[in-house]
């Protein structure tokens, strides 16, 4: 065979990552579904430092537990030196993907005792996370990219096809958990893997998922980058008004996001693009015109930002 | 009928943009192929300002002049003060349609005699834009959205979806041309409008094309800033080396921009992420690693990137 295995592939990327980022650390853990991603991965970063196997059980699937046992019994078979299931409550705030998936982080943040957690995402889910961005069309916010080093959780495989995760466990023999919600159409994101980016691809001419996970992580510098410029205005300015003076040097890209944050810390709450460039019209483009009403975080109130001579206000009224 | 006329709509947005960029103007040029976009333009500013038609024949299909000259006599029935055909010759630099494209708006630039030149793309053009720069996987650069208002171009129908002016040109009795290439498999931009964009809408629900706009809008504003605050670095630094002190403070998004502007000036073309990203590493990952080959213009000069003490130089190498 002249191709390197799979696992030796699997493993390089894994040492250069332990180099670049886990220097100094004994121990590390992995959150591990059972599937072939998270699982191959256990196999390998078990092979660098003693890993500890996290296995969330969502309660969500009937025989869930089943599967978390499994898991557990694969883990500790691949060289982790401990497996551990822990068992959450899903609630319902934001929609059930929502749900499970901050109940899902909480629960790892809690059992990892001080080590990172390392996750099993590849460049197929970066890939598929940047088409779901592009639905929401807020900009670099919606489509920048996860981070590959986002401490306390790593992302090693965020560089690789998932196809090498599958192939690893094939050649060691693993007969990973095959999730039926990976193929049941009934999700955006089964159907942005199944259907959308093998369409693109052959439209477009190949290497889409790189070239999706590419701009994933450009964006991300970017939308980072301009967000830290704003952070910093947003720290010299006082409670109150929103000086006129403060936004007009400054470029369109960061003057907006000034504004978002000062309209986040007044209290609103899911701004959308048409009204923070509303409010930006009453710095560029002023010609006396009335407030902009913008979402509040409590439905008994209502917010309004408006501009008084050279200041930006934002008014609370009671509804 | 409840509903506006499109004729109306269109003629009201026309407006809205004359108010804001074309104040202070007495006549103004449109592009007009002869389709529904661009007719249906030319039908609504010859209404708000004396109207010059520029038709431009690229000689590239059978009947071309035909098609052309129909579009002259269909510019001056809709009021236009003039229409004129110009006929280009589209050489091949950079594949078809790139090549059309140059001799286009080169052709366009030299007839508008000092007026600008409403060019007829819609919102569906703009997420196309976005679909085709995805494949590219260049972050920002490559996805940011056509300009609305980038002199002498002017966009005013990039908010508006082509469906409206389709309905226009029915209300006004007009017959445009269909140009056989809007059908034609073979072109990518098809593609991803007859079947990836609709897969797109039926999988992500809805209001896709709007929200790649929007994402197009957002991402040139951010990449415009970032590209601006790389500028004033460059022009800080003479001609030679690159000291890494200047680097070092600036956010990755910067940093990279500079280094890509500064290898650009030395004569490097096409570069790629992974190049721009192996001279950052000289800067912030710096282990005494060799130079990075980058390309050069001429296939007889290789450049080098490299580092000596706290400056990156460029050398340049005859084959």
């Amino acid at each position: 065979m002249d191709r390197p295995g799979a696992v030796a592939e699997l493993r390089a990327v894994v040492t250069r990552f332990a180099r670049d980022h886990a220097a100094g650390l004994d121990r590390w853990c992995v959150a591990l579904s059972g599937g072939p991603d998270s699982l191959a991965l256990a196999a390998v970063a078990a092979t660098a430092m003693p890993t500890t196997a996290l296995i969330v059980d969502h309660g969500l699937q009937v025989g869930s537990a089943a599967v978390a046992a499994d898991a557990r019994d694969h883990a500790l078979a691949v060289g982790c030196v401990d497996a551990q299931v822990l068992s959450v409550v899903v609630g319902s705030e934001g929609g059930p993907e929502a749900a499970a998936r901050s109940a899902r982080y909480r629960a790892l943040d809690q059992a990892r005792a001080g080590a990172p957690v390392l996750l099993a995402h590849t460049l197929d889910d970066q890939a598929e996370t940047v088409l779901l961005g592009l639905g929401r069309g807020s900009g670099a916010r919606s489509i920048a990219g996860m981070r590959s080093h986002d401490p306390p959780w790593f992302r090693p495989l965020l560089g690789v096809r998932r196809e090498l995760t599958h192939r690893a466990c094939a050649e060691l023999g693993l007969a990973p958990w095959q999730d039926p919600h990976n193929v049941d159409r009934r999700f955006t994101r089964v159907r942005l893997r199944t259907e959308v980016l093998p369409l693109l691809e052959d439209v477009l001419g190949g290497g889409v998922a790189e070239a999706l996970a590419r701009t994933a992580t450009a964006l991300r510098e970017d939308t980072e980058a301009l967000d830290a410029m704003a952070d910093r205005v947003l720290d010299g300015i006082g409670d109150g008004g929103l000086a006129v003076s403060v936004l007009t040097p400054l470029p369109g890209a960061v003057r907006r996001r000034v504004i978002r944050g000062w309209l986040l810390a007044g209290g609103a709450v899911g701004l959308t693009d048409t009204q923070i460039r509303a409010v930006d019209a009453l710095v560029i483009a002023w010609r006396g015109q009335g407030g902009v009403a913008v979402p509040g975080a409590t439905p008994r109130t209502r917010l309004f930002a408006g501009r008084r001579d050279e200041v930006l206000m934002l008014y609370r009224e009671p509804v």
